[in-house]
C-alpha cells in the first residue's frame, strides 16, 4: 500500500466533482438507507487501483475491507472478490463507476506489464520495461502507478523531473551530434547534475555524441534487436574508456513479440503500448 | 467546430499543469527559437479533438492551420496531415506529447462510434447507438465529444444530469417492481417532467412496471437481440394504451458482431466498448 | 434533510472566505471561551436553510442541535427556537451573520412557495408550481432548495441540465414556428432523448410546431389563464393523436391572485417572484 | 466607471461556471450566427451593476456598447435603452440570465439607497445612510457597489476589514461597561490605530465606556430618535472634553417614515433593509 | 496561541504542494515506520511561528507537544527543545524542511522587533514600533503575525483594509496639499468614516493639511528625530484646535541606533527592516 | 529573459490576490490618470526578478521598457533606472509594491551567489556553488531563480524531482552503511535510472557505502576542507575501480570565506547562506 500524493488526491476530487457536483440526483433519492457490497474481478488479472479507489469511498464516509493477500499488484483469479465496501447507499453508489473506471484501466494496465517484466527478466534479468509518455491526459499519475504495480517502471513523471532531447528538440537545435552537444552543455550548465538527461539517438554517431557530451541515458528509437545490440555495444564501451556510467533504453518498434530479442542488449525497454494498448479488466459492484 | 465548455477548459489547463508546472526542462533552451511541425495521422480514422488540441496550441501562443475538408468527424486516410502549427518551438513542444494523446485516444473513439452507427442505421435507420458511464476518469468529457463525433449520442453526461435507477438502487428500495415504483414516484415528485427518469429492467414485468411509474427510458438489461424484442414490444404497445411517450434502450452483452440484431426493436442501443474497447490511432508531429 | 453536494459545499466555503479569510479581527480577541447561543426565528414561516446552515456551524468545530419537529420544510410560529449552537465562541460568531443571512433568505422563499403551492393544489390537484432563473448569481442553489422545502418545483439547475429555447433562441434560428422546428431537430440529433427540451411559445401555432417537432415541454408564455387553457386543449389533443406525451407550464404576468385561475389548465406553473419577490424572514441568535 | 476587483471579477467567473460549466446546452446550437441585443428597463430606477455585467458580456467576446449619459448610478426612465451587446449569439445567450439578475438587484438596492440618502440630507445635511451585513452571501460584494451607487456607504465589507464589538461579543466578555473596555483594550494593543474600532451601545454608560476606552464609532442601537438625540448629544460632548474624535451611527427599528427624525442627531444611519428589502427592478434582453 | 485564519491555512497548503504535490520520493520508502522527532533551537530568541507549524504537522496527522512555557513570543535559550512531533516518519520528514524554515523567518523577526518595540518602551511608554509592506511576497502573512508575536504592530495588512496616500499617489493627484486634499476628501466620501485614511507627509505644510482634510494617521516620511519633533507638536496643537484625534507616526532613514531619539515624539515608528533585515535563528529536527 | 512557469504564474497572481483581492482602496481614487514610472536601484548589485516583475506590470495593463543591456543577471551600479512602466496610475502603483519586494530579495540572492560562485571558480573551475532548500516558503520558486541568475545552480526543486537521503531518513531505516544501502536500493528499485539519488555521508564509510549501493551524488556533511579533500579522493578512487561516475558535493559549515579552500576537492559547494542570509537591495519607484 502506498500512500496518495496531494497530486493524486486532487485529482481523485475532480473525478467526483466532474461527475457530481450538483448531486447524484438518482441515489440521493436513498436516503439514509445503509449497504454493504462487494466489488468482483471479471478477469484474472494483476490488480491495480487499490489505494485511490479506497481513498475515494473513505472521502464518503464508507468503511472499505480489503480480503486477505488483496493489494495493489496481486494476481487475483476471476470472479475473486477484491474488495467489501459498507455505508449510506447513496454514497457509495454515488461513487461507483469512478471507482471501477479507475480499477478496471489500472488492472489493465498493470497486467500488460507484469507479462512484459516477465518476460524481459526470463531472456535477461536486471533489465526492466518501463512505459512512455502515451498515456491518458487526466489520468496519467494513475497509469504511472499501474505501471508500477505490474513491476515495470514509470519513466519520466512530467516535464519537470527530467530532460530528454528528442528529435524534434535535436533538430531545432541544428540537428545531428552537434544539435546533441548543445543541447546536453546548456542542460548541464543550468541545472548541473541535478538533473537527469536523456538523449533519443538515431544511429551510433549520435549515441556517442550525446555520451560524450555527458548525457545520462541514451535512447536507441527504432532499431532492430540485433542493431540495438550493436550501437548499445559500442556506447558501453566508449563509456568504460571514460570511465563513465550510462544508461541504455530501447524504444520504437517493440511488440510483446519480440520483447525478448531486446532484453540482452540494453537496460530498460520502454513500451508505449502498456498504458495505451492495455485492455481494462472487467469488475462489478453488488449490493449484498 | 463547436465551442469547448468552460468544464472542458479547465481540464486541458490541468492536463498542461500537470505535466508543466514546473517548467518543461528540456524545451526551455530552445529560447525564442520559432518552429513550423504538422501532426499527421498513421491509420486510416475518424477525425477527433481538433477542438481541445487547437485550444492547447493556441493558449501556448501558436498558431494552428487545419487544412481544407479536415474538422473533428472527418474520415481521413493514412498518412494525411491533419494540422499544421507554427510559433515559439518551445511551446509547441511543451504540449506535443499531450495533444498527441487526446488526438490518439478521441479519434479511436470516434472512429469506433461511427463504426457501430453504421451497422445500426442500415439495419435500422432511426436507431442511435450510445456510450455509457465506462469512461476514464478526467478524460470523460472529451470521450463524450469523440462518441458524438462519431454520431453517437454521449449518453448520460454525469450523475446530476438525469436519473437512472439501475440494479442497485431498486435493490436498496426494496427490489423488484415495487422497488421501482417507489423510486420513480420519489424522483418525479422532487423535480416533476424537468427530469429525465430511466430505468434498468431486468425482465418484461420491471419493464412495464417502470412505464407505469412513469419512467421516460427503460433499459433493457443483458437480453438476447430476440427477447429483447419480444420485452420491447410488449412495453411499446402497453405505452399506446397509455398514450404515452417510451424510449427504449438495450445494453449488455452487445458486440460489433450482434450489433444489427438489436437494432430494429429499439431506439438506442449503449456500449461500454465505445470508449473502454477502442483502439488509439497514431499521430506524429514533426517540425518541417 | 438532504445531503449537501459538491457545488453547495463548496459555495458555502466560498461565502467564509469572503467574509473572514484574514479572520474575524473581533471575535478573534474572544481566544478559548466557549459559548451556547440559540437562533430564533422572528416571523411565522416555512424554515428552510437548516442543512447549509449547520454544515457552516460543523465546519468551524461548533456542534448543533435540533429542536424535535424542525427541519427545512417545517412551519413554525413567530419567536419559535430552531437551533441551539455550542461551541467556540469566537468561531460561532464568526459564522453568525452568514448564517442568518441563508436562513433568512431561503426561509423567504420557502415560505412563498409553499403558500403558491397551496394555492395551486387547491384549484388544481397535480399542478406544481416551479421557480425559474430569476434568481440570484451566487446564492442560486440554495435558491433552488428553499424553492424545494416549500414543495416548488427547482425546475431548470443551470444551462446544462436540459435545452429550452425561448424567444431569442427562436429568433436568432430565423423566427416563427420554423425557427422552432431546426432547432428541436438539432437538439434531439445531438443528444437523442437524453435531454429535455423545452420551447417557449407565444401563441397556438408556435405550440403546435413545437410539439409536433418533438418538444417535451411546452412554455405558454404571458397568456391570460383563458388563453391559455385554449391553447393547452388544442396541444393536448395534438398530442393525444401522435400518442404522446406532453407537459404544460404557463408563465409570464401571473400572481398570487390569478394563479388558481391558471392551475386547472396546466402542468406547471412557472413563478420568478417566488425567487425576486420573497420578503427575508427575520432571524436572530443570541448568546444564552 | 469603476474598475472590478480581482474578488468582484472571481465571483463573476464562478456565476458563469455554476450555470454553464458543461456548456449552455441550447444556445450552443447557434454556432457561429451573430447577433445584436438590447437592454431596457421596466420600470424607473437608479441604474446600477454595469460595470459587471459589461464584464460578464466582454469575458465571452461580445462587445458592449452604453448610449451617452447611462452608468451605474444614473437615474433613468422606464423603456429606456441602458446596453447595446454584440456578438455571437450563442455566448450572448449564455450570459443573459445572469446579467439581468444582477442588473435587476443592483438597481433595485441603488434605487432605495438613493431614496434614503435623499431622504436624510435633506433633513441633515452632511448624514449618510449606511448599509449593514445582512446581505445576500454569494452575492454581497454586488450588493456593497449598489449601495455606494445609490450614494449609501458600504459599511464593513467584511470580517477582517475593520473591528465591531456587539452585544454577543461583550456578552462574552462578561457584558456591560467593563466588557466594553475589556474588549476595546485588546483590539487597540493587538493592531493599534491600524484598526477601526466601533461598539454597539444600548444605553448612555455603554456609550460613553465605549467612548473612553478609545471607540472610534459607537453604535447606538434599537433607540427612538428622541433617545437617540439624547445620548449622541452626551457622548459627543464627553469627546470634546478628552479633545477626541467620535463617529455616532444609530441602528435598529429604523424605517422610510422615520429615518428623517433620526438624521440631525447622528453622523450615519445604517439601514439592513437597503439590501435585503429592495425590489428587484425589471429588466429585458431583446435581439434587434 | 492564536487561530490561523483561512487565508493562512491556504498558503500552509500552497507550501506543501510546491514542494510535495508529486511525493516526497525519499522519504516515501519509509512505509508505515513511525518515529519520534524534537526541534530544536540554535540561538537564544523570541520564538515565532509555532501556531502554523503546528497546523502543517496535524495536518500530516503527527502530534505535537510543546514543551511548558513554549510559545509563540516566548523567549528562550540556544540548545532549547520547542517542540516534540511524533507519527509517520515518512509524513513528518516531508514537512521537515517547510517547518523549519517557518519557524527560522518568524522567529528572527519576532526576535528582532521584540528588540525594537523594548528600545521604544524605554525611551517612551505607549510608543509603539510596527512593520511595513516590504514583506517577503508569499510569506507577508506570517512576517505579520512574527511581528506581533515580537510585540510590534503589523500595520496595513493588505491593500484592501485601509487607505494610506504615498508621494506617488499624491504626485498624480496635482501633488502637494491641494492633492493630499483632493484625495482625503474623496476617500471620505466613498467609504465614510468606515476606512482609516493614513496620509504620507514631507514638510509640515502637508501634514497640517492632510490633518485639516480629515486624515486618521499621518506619517513623517524621513524627517530627522528632532524635525519630527518639531513638526508632530505643530500638528497635534491643531488637532487639539479643532477637537480631533489624530495619529503621528515617524518613518524612513530610522536605525536600531537611533529608533529611542523618535520615540518621545510620536504615536508610532514604522521600521521596514524589521521584516527585511531580520536574520533567520537556526532550527532543527532530530530522530530520537 | 526566461518564460516564466505555470507554477510561477500561479504564485504571482497569488501575491495580488493577497494584497489587493478586494482592490487598492488607496489607488482606485486615480480613475483613469495615466502614469509614467522609473524604478531605480539604490546599491550596486546583480539585478534579478525583472522577468515576474514585467509580468506583474502587463498582467495589470501597463507597458515595460528594459533599458538596453538590462536583465535578470546583469550588473548594475546604484542609482540605475532598471525599468520605465507606463499605464494606469492605480494599476501602477497597486502593484509597485510586491515588485519592489521581488526584485529586492530576488537581487540580493544573484548578488550573493554572484560572489560566491566568483570565488569558487577562481579556486578550481568547474566547481559549481548551489542552494539548498533553506528557502522562504512561498517565495522558493523565485529564489531558486535568483540563484541561477547570480550563477549558482538550484540544486533539488522541491521533493519530487529527485531523491536525497538525510541523515533522519538513515537513521529511519537502521541508520549507518547498512541504511544507507536499504534505501538506495528500494529507490533504485522503484525508480530506475529516471531519478537522481543523493546520499548524505558523514564519514568516509558512508560515503563509500553510497557509491557502492549506487548513489549518483555523495554530500560531504560538515567536514573540514581537509577532510573533505581526505574523503572525495577516496570515493573517486573506488569509483573509478567500478567505472563509475559520481559527484560530490560539500555542505554545511561553509562560509564565504572558506569557500575557496573546499573548491578544489568537490564538484558542487551547497551553501544555505545564499537564499536565508543574502541581504536585500534597495529599490525605489517614482512617478516621471
Amino acid at each position: 500500500m502506498y500512500h496518495l500524493t496531494m497530486g493524486e488526491i486532487k485529482f481523485l476530487k475532480e473525478y467526483l466533482t466532474g461527475d457530481s457536483k450538483d448531486g447524484d440526483i438518482t441515489s440521493s433519492i436513498l436516503g439514509e438507507r445503509r449497504g454493504r457490497f462487494v466489488i468482483t474481478v471479471e478477469d484474472q488479472c494483476v490488480i491495480s487501483g487499490i489505494e485511490p479507489v479506497s481513498h475515494l469511498f473513505e472521502t464518503v464516509g464508507a468503511s472499505v475491507l480489503l480480503p486477505d493477500g488483496i493489494g495493489s499488484g496481486s494476481k487475483v483469479g476471476k470472479g475473486v472478490t477484491i474488495m467489501t465496501v459498507e455505508g449510506l447507499s447513496r454514497e457509495i453508489l454515488r461513487v461507483e463507476r469512478t471507482s471501477l473506471n479507475i480499477l478496471s484501466r489500472m488492472s489493465g494496465i498493470a497486467t500488460l506489464s507484469r507479462k512484459a517484466q516477465d518476460i524481459v527478466e526470463k531472456a535477461s534479468s536486471g533489465t526492466r520495461v518501463a512505459g512512455t509518455r502515451k498515456t491518458t491526459p487526466g489520468f496519467t499519475l494513475f497509469e504511472k502507478r499501474a505501471l508500477m504495480d505490474g513491476g515495470a517502471l514509470p519513466h519520466r513523471m512530467n516535464l519537470s523531473r527530467m530532460s530528454m532531447l528528442k528529435d524534434n528538440h535535436i533538430a531545432a537545435l541544428g540537428g545531428g551530434p552537434e544539435g546533441i552537444k548543445i543541447g546536453v552543455r546548456e542542460l548541464r550548465k543550468l541545472y548541473g547534475q541535478y538533473n537527469i538527461i536523456e538523449v533519443e539517438a538515431e544511429d551510433p554517431e549520435q549515441g556517442i555524441a550525446a555520451l560524450e557530451a555527458g548525457a545520462d541515458i541514451i535512447m536507441l528509437d527504432n532499431m532492430s534487436p540485433k542493431e540495438c545490440g550493436k550501437v548499445a555495444a559500442r556506447i558501453k564501451d566508449r563509456a568504460r574508456e571514460l570511465t563513465r556510467s550510462v544508461t541504455i533504453e530501447a524504444s520504437g518498434g517493440i511488440t510483446m513479440e519480440n520483447l525478448s530479442d531486446y532484453a540482452p542488449h540494453v537496460d530498460i525497454i520502454s513500451l508505449g503500448f502498456l498504458t495505451y494498448g492495455a485492455r481494462p479488466v472487467g469488475f462489478k459492484m453488488e449490493m449484498v
